[in-house]
């Protein structure tokens, strides 16, 4: 597994693009994107499971319930989201104009809107610019760029990440985009992740391969706790690479498997250490639960207490608040039997055993705490000796997250 | 039932005082704490549920296990959590210090503790306090002021209320401390609540009446999700007002109960507002849920959220995280069916309806979100006409909670 350029565009097949068509009111931002396989593509998708759901969620359940499709068009500036039945024909609408643009069925594209919550889509601007969008299409890294700077809003680095592996001698390729600050902004930073590769592979072990990686990955990202009503995953797989088909959970179905899992983690870390106002990515390990399911619930109470991750961003070895966060999860453990260390590239440090305090130094620990890719470490160590381990991901809280949300759509 | 002065010393046998005995570092603050009745009382207690359990809780679950209580000592400074077997002695040696103090059986006081976690409790600057903190009670509002300073940590501000009911003629009296900041702060801020009555009233009642009443206040309480390790809540009876014994639940029970509610909703509402860095309190009711509890989980969904609590701050009528936060709850509803609705002394404005938005003034908006105390209220308007209905607090989010927390312990 070797990385390379080329974002969504690396594997073969793909174009991309992006434009400003309106939307965002600076010309200099893009807000109507598009990527797109010739030949149709076997498609796998999760979505957010907020119970408000965004009109472009709904529209892309239906479109990709067969499992084929050719791309997706997005548009960031507005989430189409809490629209009532307007904003529904308008999710339908856009899928369609793209569509009709490439003359393919008018149901067989994705659709994904982000931005701000109960504003009516200007689709008639959709509408305008379609041609526009479909002749911007390239297949280089630049189409790639272009599509991802139209779905970015709040993000504040470009995340993206293009593999190449080999499946029985035969290279394939992967390339993603991501969008968002790990669910920290429901109404404007929804999380979209969209995935391309010319593998040959069927429905049924790409939704296996893309559930595992992003329950491995997204799904253990916490920033604020708030998920969005847009949130969407979607993976497109054109076979373009013509190797043997991973119709089994066979090798070639392993060295893609790790390599979605491989893709997935980077650009969910990325994510985190993007959440707004984030200044520190937290890395919490816990060790020692009954199964990894309880280790995640541990590990996701420690990242997500606001008490810790204003610790973190203040370097302070607060390892109280560690313990007391564990203790709120809802799961069994003996408090007693807790190790928690502070670690990062500056160092590692033990500052509670056993659930109490040991001796060490604050100035060690400060020094641990001011990098900015913190680890905090809980093993519990129970008699029973459990292996249930987990690994979450989050940032540090700031002063700039007030400062960003206190009144954000001003 | 009419407010009166006097704190916990307003019901007739109840003596308080407070002292500072060395564990805070400046003399100038109280660190010790003393609630005593000659006559034994009929106690109930509730206790953090954190699985991380202060010795001092630990220790009054013992010495309250048997009904009978003469009073309680607490300290503040110190939380005695997360200190081993030598904390658990602590615990019981500083309960027995106060009642060789008054010759009453070692086990019939309650102790409680407050402040930094995982450091050794100095016992023997207790011990040598003792006989200072004994004769410093007195039966006026001033020993009920005294002891409140001595548990208050970083509270802004005092909290209590005392009340004369009657029952069948006979004026019985409620006097409550309380000291914290909705669980915002587990290495300092628990939460502490001790509440004294002259009634006459049976254990089994005074248990109920106490469950209740902290259901529908405290635990409606949410700042930032944590909870502490040492929170406490003990009620106290000794039966000096001679009422008519409350054995069963008939009007007496009826009057007592709802004045230990009203008690328990005033104090609860004042620590959401004394929430650490808080400049607003939230009230946020959700109606139209399945049941009660749906409508709680739901509304402490929407209190609970960084999102909605930094909006608040910033006066921001963002209501599209309100429909959010209700989405990821956990509670199935139909968003089809929510209205939305900002409240405040300077008026009502309605922000959604059926799940959309509606066209709303801004400024008015933000007019009423600029009030000291906010309520966001989400009416689900389900066709079934469910009648689950709710009310939480809870408290805005701004940088001095940040601040606060970032780098406490320094």
């Amino acid at each position: 597994m070797k990385e390379i350029s080329g974002g969504v565009c690396a594997p073969k097949g793909f174009r991309a693009g992006g434009i400003w068509c309106g939307i965002k009111a600076s010309q200099s931002k893009r807000d109507l994107a598009l990527i797109y396989s010739e030949k149709p593509c076997t498609a796998s998708a999760m979505y957010t499971r907020n119970r408000v759901k965004a009109a472009s969620i709904l529209v892309s359940q239906i479109n990709l319930a067969s499992g084929r499709c050719h791309g997706v068009i997005a548009n960031s500036g507005n989430a189409n989201a809490c629209t009532g039945a307007a904003g529904l024909a308008h999710a339908r609408r856009m899928a369609q104009l793209a569509a009709e643009e490439f003359m393919v069925e008018p149901n067989s594209l994705a659709v994904a809107s982000t931005g701000v919550i109960g504003v009516p889509l200007p689709i008639d601007k959709i509408e305008a610019a379609m041609g526009t969008l479909a002749d911007s299409l390239r297949s280089d890294a630049a189409g790639h760029e272009a599509a991802l700077e139209a779905i970015m809003t709040t993000d504040t680095r470009k995340k993206d990440v293009s593999l190449e592996i080999e499946i029985a001698g035969v290279p394939v390729r992967l390339g993603a985009m991501v969008k968002g600050s790990g669910m920290i902004h429901p109404n404007m930073a929804t999380m979209l992740c969209f995935i391309t590769t010319d593998a040959v592979i069927s429905r049924d072990l790409l939704d296996r391969a893309l559930r595992k990686a992003v329950n491995g990955s997204f799904n253990r990202v916490t920033v604020d706790g708030d998920t969005s009503t847009n949130d969407m995953v979607l993976v497109l797989a054109n076979g373009q690479a013509g190797n043997s088909p991973i119709e089994s959970e066979d090798t070639g179905y392993e060295i893609f498997a790790e390599a979605l899992g491989f893709l997935c983690v980077k650009l969910a870390k990325a994510m985190a250490r993007d959440g707004e106002g984030a200044t520190k990515l937290l890395a919490c390990t816990v060790s020692g639960a009954e199964n990894e399911t309880a280790a995640e619930v541990l590990a996701k109470s420690i990242a997500g207490s606001s008490l810790v991750k204003t610790a973190c961003f203040g370097a302070d070895a607060n390892w109280g608040r560690v313990l007391c966060a564990m203790g709120y999860s809802g799961i069994e453990f003996d408090p007693d039997t807790v190790d928690v260390r502070f670690a990062s590239s500056a160092g590692e440090i033990l500052v509670c055993r056993n659930g109490a305090s040991v001796p060490f130094s604050e100035e060690e620990a400060k020094r641990i705490l001011s990098e900015e890719e913190i680890e905090i470490i809980a093993d519990i160590r129970a008699p029973e000796g459990h292996k249930g381990r987990c690994t979450v991901w989050g940032c540090d809280l700031t002063y700039d997250y007030v400062k960003i949300n206190g009144d954000y759509r001003s």
